[in-house]
């Protein structure tokens, strides 16, 4: 990546590995993380996600799908708060860990499907992606923006902190956090938008606004509908050019009443339909490269119920962005319906 | 029906039945059948639905109702499986019956209302329709499509192939199944239109597909929302001319949240205020001549609470399509509320 | 208010005190007050409300809010019904008090906003309220048009009335109720629009009609989205000038499973989204000067979680109507995130 010439540039992405990825094979990677907050449970995630059947519903699909199982966290001793963020190495280091897990699943050539784990868990996933993929773009689906710098942080929680850690234009904002040594931002603000924002802290909003984020609240949803929203957030990234997209997907995007096994809920959220038709014209445009399915929490649901719930939402969002529709498909070798004469010789 | 002629086709249709009973009366048909799937219980749907209070519902409105209870229908001995497809005789027998009851309603000036029973009975009671007013259309509003052949069909279940007996189009694609040599296909897939679907198999996406099938997926409401919908779909049907309406509504086709109590339930459906419109608008029309509710079945739900909502919302669509509205009304002869001084004087 | 000419007029707008008062603080008003309808229990509505978080949640906004406790209502003795309308001296009496202070509170600098009780209230809050803004204009969010008179009205009931006793195109209409001598109407007709309605009797359907009154029913959300009725509404009222409003909303205007805890829920209600959404369109116009939040019975709640849930509803409301967005907000003359190298000073 040390040429950075137009020619180069023309090059890299006609022969990167990210170039052939797209929908050939699904990478599985479970990450069962929790540091980035202070609720314990969200580390479960991935085993919910894959006991309500996500292996078995992507393999209604056309490709192939991996599951890697769980990368191995660990804790570490001594982990002492950075002002008030906790637990600031385990974070750093555990992305360090997934970053290279993502960057490998691409490079050989698989769709990458991030299972967490909490939101902080974005930061080595989308780093990583951006390995082989630097010119990537990121849909950020969340009902909060997770643009705090330590300095803004009401709580000082890493996975609210997430996308500050990546952003060029906000270099000089970040402190050194220790943990963190292993990675650069390296995504301009131009190449995010948000999707469902309801929750934003003013530290936030004033980093949205002076940056000049493409962002889509809740009321803009109300204000524009969803097939809009697609339409504008899809010509806001790829106008330009064709590029890979990484959708980074908080379940708590949705409405609590869908999803209530999650750390941080917010009332008047996103429709089923609304999540599922973001990840249908996600997918239509074949360029999804990575994603990553975060914060659903087992142990906060009220009742059995309601932690299935969220799991089989969470499988439906990650069918629905590789290629799982509603209106039905079939493949494109498929004959025709058997006619009354090959039956009639068929019980003959 | 002998003749067809142009001609002949302009007196019938001058002179049917059909075109003197919209919104005259209403009659009432129960099916309590439910052989065209395998789970029990849809068999109870015609007292739930009338339990929920139809009749009184109904009685607000501005023509007389008429309940003529249940059918009759007899479970056939010796009734072997066709293929994988079971109880075809049973299943054929009962449409013949139905078909009968059907087109004796409509000839007597009734608009007709079925009660279902599981959605192979739309197979008679659009049949029997058909008798009557050959140039009805059909609006078929499902999470499935239901037009399985026997070939096609994952289940066997003859309630997912009711439209495959009816399309002309799909004749030589459907076997000769013992019990349904009483009726030939009488509908052209032109005079069709979906609504609702969101589970539709790989069979009949080809078959759609390649019959050029009008239909409106969740994704499709998702993308135009259902005001335009409904524009598109009246304006395919009625655009070139004025002719009766058909309205096949399944339960299934609202959200499992509204309407738990039913065999198949899909997430992400209609919401109760879309199946509304949807109804309001055919009701607008002033050409409903026949519908069908089907598939409430109240030993599914969970709770008495979910067979209620499930029920009163059958209450509520039917209700709908038949002249309740939202924005209220009053008689045309009805006089201005009474002033102040007719008070005074009542006072006196 | 002796002086009718539009000189004196003009002077009045730009004198008056309900010009000066919006969005410099706030006034609580608690009216335990049910007699306007026959189910107790609403008289609790304002202790849910405050109990849900009220003043903590606008604590967050920019202006001072004041709390100005419960009102003190009398039961009056020997209140006979006048026809079948039961309890007028008291209601009337209550409003009598309620107008009275609400337009203290606006006379003092506040927008008002009165914690129901039954929508009887209304009749004082918006007269209390044209007494300091004779040009007021009114907002009805509601499932009901509360606009029967005494002769249409099918309950008798004072909630179900309040808006006829408000209209001038009405009075010839209204007779003498007692209790009410104090009041005369004052608004006119196309000072009004209503949103939400879903549940309108044949009497108040004939009045909407003749008055011409402007009225978005739920068909009218389903057919236009909500986006394009806020922008007619507010056309509709302030196109020719800009003037103050009062926003009465009946927490009935949401859909029963959102605000279950109240006296006549109707099935297909706003959203949660979208009522939010007309409170944000409304505190955007920087007109609000006072409004109603009615109708929220903790004694009808299935469950506790019930009643909260419709408690913080109503929270929500009032919140988003004095201007809590959903986008987040920063304030005019908050500082711009400190930069590392602050930061890192601050840590030297």
């Amino acid at each position: 990546m040390a040429l950075r010439g137009s020619l180069s540039r023309l090059l890299r992405t006609q022969l990167h590995a990210c170039q052939n990825s797209r929908a050939h094979s699904v990478a599985i990677l479970g990450a069962p993380f929790s540091k980035g907050q202070k609720r314990r449970g969200v580390e479960h995630g991935p085993k919910a996600i894959r006991d309500a059947g996500l292996v078995e519903r992507l393999s209604n699909l056309d490709y192939p799908v991996h599951d890697f199982g769980d990368l191995n966290f660990q804790h570490l001793e001594n982990d002492e708060p950075y002002m008030h963020v906790p637990f600031p190495r385990t974070v750093g280091r555990a992305n360090k860990l997934l970053a290279g897990a993502v960057s490998h699943a691409i490079e050989a050539g698989h769709t990458s499907v991030l299972l967490g784990g909490d939101h902080s868990l974005a930061i080595g996933s989308v780093q990583g992606h951006a390995q082989q993929c630097p010119d990537l773009c990121l849909i950020w689906v969340d009902a909060h923006a997770d643009i705090n710098t330590p300095m803004t942080s009401p709580s000082g929680n890493l996975h609210g902190q997430s996308v500050a850690f990546m952003l060029k234009e906000l270099r000089d904002k970040m402190p050194d956090i220790p943990g963190f040594s292993w990675m650069k931002p390296f995504l301009a603000s131009r190449d995010l938008v948000y999707i469902g924002l309801r929750d934003v802290d003013p530290g936030e909003h004033i980093i949205l606004k002076n940056l000049g984020i493409q962002y889509f609240s809740m009321r803009d949803i109300d204000r524009m509908g969803i097939q809009r929203v697609m339409e504008v957030t899809l010509d806001h990234l790829l106008a330009r050019k064709q590029r890979p997209i990484h959708l980074s997907f908080d379940i708590d995007a949705f409405d609590p009443s869908l999803a209530p096994a999650t750390g941080t809920p917010v009332n008047g959220g996103l429709t089923y339909r609304e999540g599922i038709y973001i990840t249908e014209e996600i997918h239509k445009t074949g360029l999804l490269s990575a994603m990553d399915l975060v914060e659903v929490n087992p142990t906060l649901g009220a009742t059995s119920e309601a932690v299935e719930s969220t799991a089989s939402l969470a499988v439906d969002v990650i069918a629905a962005s590789l290629g799982q529709t509603r209106e039905g498909s079939h493949g494109v070798y498929q004959e025709e319906p058997a006619s009354k004469e090959d039956t009639e010789q068929l019980r003959l």
